[in-house]
């Protein structure tokens, strides 16, 4: 047989590939957007080849990391392409994280060049300040920046200016090779380094584009951090479509909305907060927009109101649900035929449901947490929510116990509890950790908190679990009240819940105190039931 | 390191993944229309389980072929699910070749179930009468077909009635394994068996799903044969977008019309002689559909006044171009911004170009036929046209030496002649056997024949080189003038050649007479090479 792979019919799967087509099918074509710079997608390849060549020049090779503090600028995206293009591994870091933190996180990761916005200068100086082997650092010096503190090494531009626009740029040799490396930020211990191969970010950007609509007349803004799992793979699924990548340092409503406007953008992304953001924002247009805006959000379930809000204004919002483990979203909540005819409430409820696979996603299953069987699918059943599929992280680096913890019998296991409806729509209901059994039956404290998110004089409130002699566990809540809100008693709240809950899911304690949060805005719920416990 | 494939980060690709999610996704969307018969997902799906099932009953297995005779009915489309989740391997073959060739065509691919609409029992008996070995026949009974020959064998709806709804599909073992066998047909010589694999029909579905705008609100209606490169993939891409699949026996404009305007179509595709027959058709409609109906053309180049009359109706035209060797298309005529403001004829000179690679195509380079360099991109340099990519077949299968011949030093070579335009767009200017050298200039023949259609008075043109001695080539045209057609001399024509060609390309000599065809109508230009050097 001569029916075996060559070079003709056989190419590892990359998001190279995408920038290099675009860069012969829409050259002259705008690709990215900074602030009043533009410049087009042949130009866009020319600084991914450069920085590649330059980075080569600071003995970066195959395997090696690069990583990035940055907000959306286009050197972040840029990273994207000439870090793989090495066979290097690009590693995207939070810009909220504390400065400990990114240490460990050079140091694990084994970073061989750190690229800084001058912005978080002062941050990385403090990162770098421990470490014994200390990556080369590259400085980006964004004009649009407000800040312009100096955290040393070259500068980004200067840096592609002197470098080699022949560079060889060499392909993944397997398309299994790594090409991200994202760390989790949990709310307990040393965050763990996701490892994403060339394959899945070419996949979850082909599945992400068709699943979005994305298309070469396509203007995305970027509401959502880069840094967050590569942008939910959208840092390549763009420049697949052909589509205009509009940069942005940080979430400011009047800018985002600005932007919309003059670029008229047609796609976003971003945390229900950041919905929520633009909602209550003064600079909200009184009219709506004169196009539709797409909007996916994820990483929690869009409430009613802010999807009811969001419409008004002119967006058109999918809810999508992911982990960093699966290169961003994994399932989204597709719309079906027949559900704009739902009231408000009805089709909300609905959309804010995690639902189902991604295109690129082979199955999601919500399996029993005893016999790993899928739950019936009744909308009660409660088991932990289960992905298998392309998309899916190879493991945690350097850390073979989570990995195998992550990977049971064909599944990765998200730590999601969730419950299967009629229509086959998956729902979270808590995450495993956090979920309350008393007297036998599961109590979702994120119902919980919904409820009581609901009191006008609420601020923020979270729901753990407090041993009891008598049920096993029984709902405490923290609450913290508005400023200048009415005072409330316990009872003021508990009767609150008691006319909107089964009475077995009503907190039995109040706590009026703040909420301790991680550096990236996690309530830190192992330390609340640590204080249920001790009432 | 822990970081290799499990069962939960790798599947094999395949285009069976798309039906199994889109029966989960879209269970209750309508997935294929055929007459007044419909059907959702969750019914396609378990008919093709049953088919599975019941192929697995007559003995076939993984590697095992399946042939199918049938127009776009829905056990064709049935096939392409059903058959490979057994890991066979379809083979779809052209309704329009003669009894001999299918005859060849069982034989060569071994098949073991050869299926067969009862439409053409006839031709199906006449091509199983001389097999030594003959394969188990089902007949494809289809209520709407006006001819109900038997051909014997079990029929296709009482065998899935009999099969098992819970029947255990496979996966293939791996992505390389085989999913389709699809017979060229040649000019001469036996046909040529293309075959293709679950990676690359996977991947050229998400390609043109993304590159044609294929959405869960698609209604797809077949006017381009199935067993044509398995409809270009659509069979597969649909499903993935959890669109409609409209059956059609056979291109009738008025059906199509009718369907169109019945079903609100959103996409289809066809050679320009289907786009020909739609607008010459007396059930034309009287003014444009109230939506764009998306029409993907290929094959040929789609002639200004074809894409004008189609955009009157309300189509919007794009141009393909491919191989069988390529899963269908591999080149697209990608619109740019602006061409809207082009004058017709320019803009529609721009449209008949083949154009830049398809998403998943990872190059296409004209390759000068001495030197093997990539041509200028002056849109005159001549070369042969080569492509690369992971939709670019395994090879041919039995044939070491035309699959050698096909992949040269990284490339598929296409064996069309074309140059490539300032712009990056390839434009096909003839086959490399057709061309004329004539005193050292290339003379397309393709050039030559569009003058000549655009005689009122000519019904059909071919030109082929004559040897010559003083050029070493001339061209010859041979020419049929229409029914009732006033007589032209051959000394009319070479005016009216004259008048719009450069002289050198002008034909010497004028044959009237009928083209000689083959069994799919390709002219046989080697016969009319053989009459013009006897003249």
């Amino acid at each position: 047989m001569n029916l075996e792979r060559n070079a003709a019919n056989y190419v590892p799967l990359t998001p190279i590939s995408f920038l290099k087509r675009s860069a012969k099918v829409f050259g002259n074509k705008t690709a990215v957007i900074h602030g009043e710079r533009q410049y087009n997608y042949r130009e866009l390849m020319d600084r991914c080849v450069r920085l590649a060549s330059a980075l080569a020049g600071l003995g970066v090779g195959r395997g090696d990391t690069v990583a990035v503090l940055a907000p959306n600028v286009p050197a972040m995206l840029e990273c994207h392409y000439g870090v793989p293009m090495l066979g290097a591994i690009l590693n995207a870091i939070n810009i909220r994280l504390d400065a400990e933190t990114i240490g460990f996180i050079l140091r694990h990761g084994e970073a061989k060049v750190f690229m800084v916005d001058r912005e978080f200068a002062g941050l990385a100086s403090r990162a770098l300040a421990d470490l014994q082997v200390k990556p080369h650092v590259v400085e980006i010096a964004d004009p649009i920046a407000t800040t312009s503190a100096r955290v040393g090494g070259i500068e980004y531009e200067s840096m592609l200016a002197g470098a080699d626009p022949a560079f060889f740029c060499s392909y993944p040799q397997d398309e299994w090779d790594s090409i991200a490396l994202n760390y989790t930020s949990g709310t307990t211990g040393d965050p763990k380094a996701v490892v994403y191969h060339h394959r899945g970010a070419y996949l979850n950007a082909m599945g992400n584009a068709l699943a979005f609509g994305l298309r070469s007349d396509t203007v995305y803004l970027w509401t959502l951090p880069m840094f967050h799992c590569n942008g939910w793979s959208y840092t390549w699924a763009v420049t697949l479509a052909g589509g205009t990548h509009v940069c942005l340092r940080q979430v400011d409503p009047k800018q985002v909305f600005d932007l919309i406007a003059r670029h008229r953008v047609t796609h976003m992304c971003g945390a229900p907060v950041v919905l929520n953001l633009l909602i209550h924002s003064p600079d909200r247009p009184a009219r709506r927009f004169p196009h539709t805006v797409e909007i996916a959000t994820g990483g929690a379930s869009p409430p009613t109101a802010v999807i009811g809000n969001m419409e008004g204004m002119g967006f058109r919002v999918t809810h999508l649900y992911g982990l960093t483990e699966t290169y961003g979203p994994s399932a989204l909540c597709q719309w079906q035929d027949g559900w704009h005819q739902l009231e408000i409430d009805e089709r909300t409820a609905k959309m804010a449901r995690q639902g189902v696979p991604m295109p690129t996603i082979e199955s999601i299953a919500v399996l029993d947490r005893v016999t790993d069987e899928p739950v019936p699918a009744d909308g009660q059943a409660l088991g932990e929510l289960a992905i298998r599929g392309n998309t899916v992280m190879k493991g945690y680096f350097k850390n073979e116990r989570a990995t195998a913890e992550a990977f049971r019998e064909g599944w990765f296991r998200s730590g999601d509890l969730a419950v299967v409806h009629p229509d086959g729509y998956a729902e979270i209901k808590d995450r495993a950790k956090d979920i309350i059994i008393s007297g036998g039956e599961n109590i979702s404290t994120l119902e919980i908190e919904e409820v009581l998110y609901r009191h006008p004089d609420i601020l923020e409130a979270a729901v753990v679990a407090k041993p009891d002699e008598k049920w096993g566990e029984t709902p405490c809540a923290f609450v913290l009240l508005k400023p200048g809100a009415e005072t409330l008693r316990p009872e003021d709240i508990i009767a609150w819940c008691r006319s909107r809950l089964a009475g077995f899911k009503v907190p039995r304690y109040i706590v009026f105190e703040a909420l301790p949060k991680t550096s990236t805005g996690k309530v830190q719920k192992h330390l609340l039931r640590g204080r249920a416990k001790a009432l």
